[in-house]
């Protein structure tokens, strides 16, 4: 068998792997952002009928995968496997949402990559003649993450200017070997990247090299520029990290005039108070899910890159001193199949 | 392009995936036990020369990787992809381990099923002409795990006759596309498995239902009766959990006189006072990057099904009055490639 890698990071498809469905939920401040619309199902409360935060997140990724197969008239028996990450500590988000699936189940942790990396991971399973379907589920939940992360939600504590707001959302994605629509075509996997950042407010500046690595490879591999794609749009850079990656790529002969960032889109950072933008694995998820399969599908754009970003620190490891390391991963997808 | 899945759980890999090189690093107490002498590295104090447990534990991960990578005469440069896990918060163990490597990289949570998830996403995407070479890699640390799920070790918490004591080691495996040696044939990914034990110092009871499913769906998949393999080996059940996984396979019509446990194995539970055996990735990870391929490689045995078993829980799901559920992966690896 020939092999697909194209090279550095990069592998072509032998042939399109498609999404088949696709849909999200989320929680009431998303629900009142620019993107408002783009999703399947807004929560009044973000409890999501639950009693702990914990379990929301695992109802959210249960509700967004259930959408999803419903709108393609599958049930989970239908699945070959599922990819599923998300921010908690032993990513209970998503092992106690696949609990009751009885379908093969692969966890992932890639931090708010998580949707890029299974993205990558399913459609290699599917190309390499792994299964039919498979689904990638991800989450992240505010008050999960920040009282994990950061502080109890009671403390109340102030936020820094370079702050950004893990967005509470579950995007849900069925890929198939047949059928049609958005299909993906190429995908990058990221290198560990680490500038030494420290500041685990300013995740931005952490993961913005990560993000230029993988583009830049991205490019470099298939030999594709810039403009091939309507849009290259990054997980959740937010304001900050968004310029830096652009004066990163600039420095690589890399200019982009269509670069988007997931966590700019979902809020409106000015009237929404969210400082930098969204972050969090269901931010990127939740827009993939709505906003932007939906635009290709409408034709409002051809080719997409997506390029979830993630920052791969634990709460231990800066107590400890530690620089945060950044990852990318990078998913080429297509309205129309070109390959 | 054929489906490779025989359906059920498994599926057959075209072309065998070989064991290129493997290699493992293990702490002072279990460099004291029954395969101390299948353990390349064996460290005086577990500290891996590092300043807190959790660099020690990525210490050991790019200690094993890079053994591995010697013996085959290969540096990270000629990997395509690393696939890598552990048991901490955000898994930076692996992270952190695999920061200095400029190779793609997949992060999982898998709990201790982590050697068997990355075995079968490794396989897959080789098999499926996705790069010519992978690594796996996982880790467990004894101090960084007690701290974490129990009590800090200063505490000096007594343990329950249940108990099992997780491993301090790590385990990295080469696999490629070509060349001989062992050889992964099958694989068959496991389903979430929460048959409502609660009590976390009994990981063997909630472990063993999921095992059971996994290696009942194996042998189903396949038509393979369980006297095919010289050895099924399971993780990390220890003494009660294989007990209940043997009684559990005959009500399936399944009995086994080839079961192994590498919990059990790593550890002399009596002398080392380890109560019910060791647990932990690094467990079955060491136990598979020494003691079983080393047998194969040998002709000791010419064919095992390695089947890794995780619980995935969080302390958090605990207090929050969850049950534990389990996972459990199997990779069939043949010394001769019957495939």
């Amino acid at each position: 068998m020939t092999n697909k890698k194209l090279g550095g990071q990069t592998a072509a498809l032998s042939a399109p792997v498609y999404f088949t469905a696709w849909a999200n939920v989320a929680g009431k401040k998303e629900g009142e952002g620019p993107l408002a619309s783009s999703f399947d199902y807004i929560d009044r409360d973000d409890t999501f009928g639950e009693a702990t935060w914990e379990k929301s997140e695992s109802a959210m990724q249960k509700q967004a995968l259930a959408l999803a197969l419903d709108k393609c008239g599958l049930t989970a028996s239908g699945l070959d496997w599922i990819f599923a990450g998300d921010l908690l500590n032993q990513c209970i988000g998503s092992s106690y949402a696949a609990r009751g699936q009885q379908v093969p189940f692969f966890g992932l942790y890639g931090a708010c990559s998580t949707m890029g990396e299974g993205l990558i991971l399913a459609s290699m399973a599917l190309d390499g003649g792994f299964g039919a379907r498979a689904a990638v589920v991800v989450s992240s939940h505010f008050c999960t993450a920040e009282r994990q992360y950061r502080t109890p939600l009671e403390y109340g504590g102030q936020r820094t200017p370079t702050a950004q707001w893990t967005v509470t959302a579950s995007g849900a994605a069925v890929l198939s070997r047949e059928g049609g629509g958005p299909q993906v075509t190429h995908v990058t996997a990221g290198k560990i990247v680490d500038k030494g950042i420290t500041d685990t407010n300013n995740m931005g500046a952490a993961m913005a090299p990560a993000a230029c690595d993988t583009i830049a490879a991205h490019l470099r591999d298939t030999g594709r520029a810039p403009d091939f794609y309507d849009l290259i749009v990054t997980g959740d850079l937010g304001d900050l990290g968004s310029q830096l990656l652009l004066e990163l790529l600039e420095r690589e002969g890399f200019f982009l005039n269509n670069h988007a960032d997931c966590g700019k889109l979902i809020f409106d950072a000015k009237k929404q108070d969210v400082h930098c933008g969204g972050s969090g694995c269901g931010c990127c998820a939740s827009v993939l899910t709505g906003y932007l399969l939906g635009g290709l599908k409408t034709g409002r754009w051809h080719n997409i890159l997506f390029c979830p970003t993630g920052a791969l620190h634990s709460p231990t490891s800066s107590f400890q001193g530690e620089s945060v390391p950044g990852i990318c991963h990078a998913v080429a997808i297509s309205a129309r199949g070109a390959m």
